[in-house]
């Protein structure tokens, strides 16, 4: 079971996790559950540390932020004890979860559960710290920002969970942002593969390194609210899903920068010097577009989507570049990207044509373009986002009640 | 190095902090400093744990109030890294601090200190987290509270540091509480049995247990203002200190409360029961006295003193066994504390007379005494307590310069 911060933000909260922790304990269950910081506590602690340093060493950066998730932990491990349980926290460290030295941005090495699988042995519920482990050099690491999703999934594989739950201020995955589409509806059941095209084309539900994780170790997650006892979305390999939809979802993020480059000279290896640049600064490309000169001696352009919060890194990282080639740099804040994922796609031609075709019937102008193979995005004027999102739902008649696939036989889930 | 709470409130405070720990690396020094939680941090996250739970699990306590001083010492790192300097902050564990398992009130039986000394070796400023360390159960465990300073005495033994230097809100340690004795006068020097005797008896600039593993270990106090560079109080072992003065000290406390048990039946063991009874609930008798039965079948009465945190606790655990003997129980919890300190005591007959003279010229009811070779303390009632002081450090000649003692031949701080 994984809490995130909001289910764990004031007292009565984290009371409210305890109980059904409990519950589940009750149930007949063993219980690993991973708790992530309260509310706004990592803010209010990076809020200190800038306080104190323009930036912040990354290792002492690790140490402070692991604080807030222990704290969340060893308050629930009280209010377990007072219902009449055991239970225990452990950190990351304690917990097993060893890590590379990658100071904040940590990741996964090795899960060495033997404590918690004693523990449990000993009829504890064990809590563990999410969010953090400890490095082969003995620090403590944090794995960035939505890490406790994929602590709950490492220790699901490590301990061989029957499922990580992981309970959220929403009531699972849905076929769009709610608040965009109110009729959206709560998908039961998306494989791994959807789920990774969702979480990396905006669905913030799930956290995308732990859904690579959940499936590279086959670990079953169940995305379910915090405050009723509804199922919520099962997240599983393809080959447990009974049926595959045409079109699962819509998906869209409102916080892409388009930077283009003009005057690109026409000789080998620049773009691979710009996209290295890029890289070497920790800057993501999503989508790349380049348009081949015409005429031999003529220059190219080229036009690339990155996060808006990387727009500055990125001008920074390439004015050495564009000066020594007179290249000029044009850049665009206001972008957005709506995205349609579906399993169902790599069989049925004519999506592409369908989204191009709805977009364009509500005068929504595509600037750029990208897809796998279960996957088709976008990238559109910032402010058009929710009506492409909209337009695409409705197309694509993704509305209605939950139950279009059917149930399935997940025990508990059912 | 150790500075506590106050000393790293607020950023500007911690900051502060690092530059003065970053000065003395720049005077040639190598450095381990000890940090405290910040300001209110711990009471803060008490509280967090009674909104939680009426009777918080010590264990998780323990992981609950230890991630304070991890916070202080990561951003106290960040800011001396600002500074140019390597600083690295360890846990109590990670120092090797390991402790036995008694959970908020741990012992340290051991200090592994590889990972300092190869931290040190390798340039670094090395910032711990006081206040905790790891118990051979490997649970992170707490010192009980003003901890810290044992946390730095137990890392200047274990390193052979040439001196532990505490760092506070008040200048030294003075002849009485500057509070309530305006020209109490800062002692440059007290041995660690006077330390000893004013810490137990209510001088709060130093704690107790660390004193008591100053002395244990042979290792030099220098308790100083961390708002300036003044020399401040050195605690050594007697022999190093130049000479005896009779007295040193005034101290005091107020929060002293006093049971009455009436009507003892005359027979062997019962005061035997009455503090084995305290005992087991953990409530420390100061002083005690016992009215011997005047005839046979009469009955004895006994009065002794106990914090007045305590009193609720003592009333609840002697409850069974006044019923059982028909003893009456009366308390009063407006008691206060007032004892003199000195080890010339020791030499110099008469000084009990003249506290007693003293306190009687002053028509202040003494009611209750205690002695050790170098203090004596009397009970006295709580509201004459500052006046107990000022008559006793009037009459003693206590006040003047600082200079009375010659200075010491230490180094930097002469």
């Amino acid at each position: 079971m994984k809490f995130g911060g909001t289910s764990v933000a004031d007292a009565e909260r984290l009371k409210r996790a305890a109980k059904r922790i409990v519950e589940k304990r009750e149930a007949g269950h063993r219980v690993v559950a991973v708790l992530s910081a309260r509310g706004k506590e990592t803010d209010r602690l990076i809020a200190d540390a800038f306080e104190v340093s323009p930036s912040p060493d990354p290792r002492e950066m690790d140490m402070l932020l692991s604080t807030g998730e222990r704290v969340s932990c060893a308050l629930c491990a009280m209010a377990i004890n007072d219902l009449g349980h055991r239970a225990i926290s452990l950190t990351g460290s304690q917990a097993g979860i060893v890590t590379d030295t990658s100071h904040t941005k940590a990741r996964i090495l090795d899960v060495r559960a033997d404590r918690i699988t004693s523990a449990l042995d000993d009829d504890n519920i064990v809590l563990v710290a999410g969010f953090q482990g400890v490095s082969t050099a003995k620090d403590v690491t944090t794995l960035g920002r939505g890490g406790s999703d994929t602590t709950a999934v490492a220790l699901a594989a490590a301990v061989g969970a029957d499922v990580c739950e992981i309970y959220t201020d929403v009531a699972g995955v849905f076929s769009a942002d709610p608040r965009i589409v109110p009729d959206a509806r709560k998908l039961n059941v998306v494989s791994f593969d959807e789920m990774l095209e969702m979480s990396a084309s905006g669905a913030g539900v799930l956290q995308l390194r732990s859904v690579e994780y959940a499936r590279n170790h086959g670990v079953r997650i169940h995305c379910r609210s915090s405050f009723d006892d509804q199922p919520g979305t099962i997240v599983v390999s393809e080959e447990d899903t009974v049926e595959n939809p045409l079109i699962t979802a819509v998906t869209h993020s409102t916080g892409e920068a388009r930077v283009t480059l003009l005057g690109l000279p026409d000789h080998p290896g620049i773009a691979g010097r710009v996209t290295t640049t890029l890289a070497e600064a920790n800057v993501n490309i999503d989508m790349i577009i380049q348009n081949e000169p015409v005429t031999a001696d003529a220059k190219a352009d080229m036009s690339f989507t990155i996060p808006r919060e990387d727009l500055d890194t990125a001008k920074d990282a390439l004015a050495a570049l564009a000066a020594e080639h007179g290249i000029e740099i044009r850049t665009d804040e206001s972008m957005g990207k709506v995205s349609i994922v579906g399993a169902g796609m790599k069989s049925h031609p004519g999506v592409a044509a369908k989204v191009f075709t709805t977009l364009g019937e509500h005068e929504i102008n595509i600037e750029m373009i990208s897809t796998s193979p279960i996957r088709i995005s976008c990238v559109v004027p910032g402010d058009k986002v929710p009506d492409a999102v909209r337009a695409l739902h409705s197309a694509f008649e993704l509305s209605g009640p939950d139950t279009i696939r059917p149930e399935q036989p997940f025990g508990e889930f059912a």
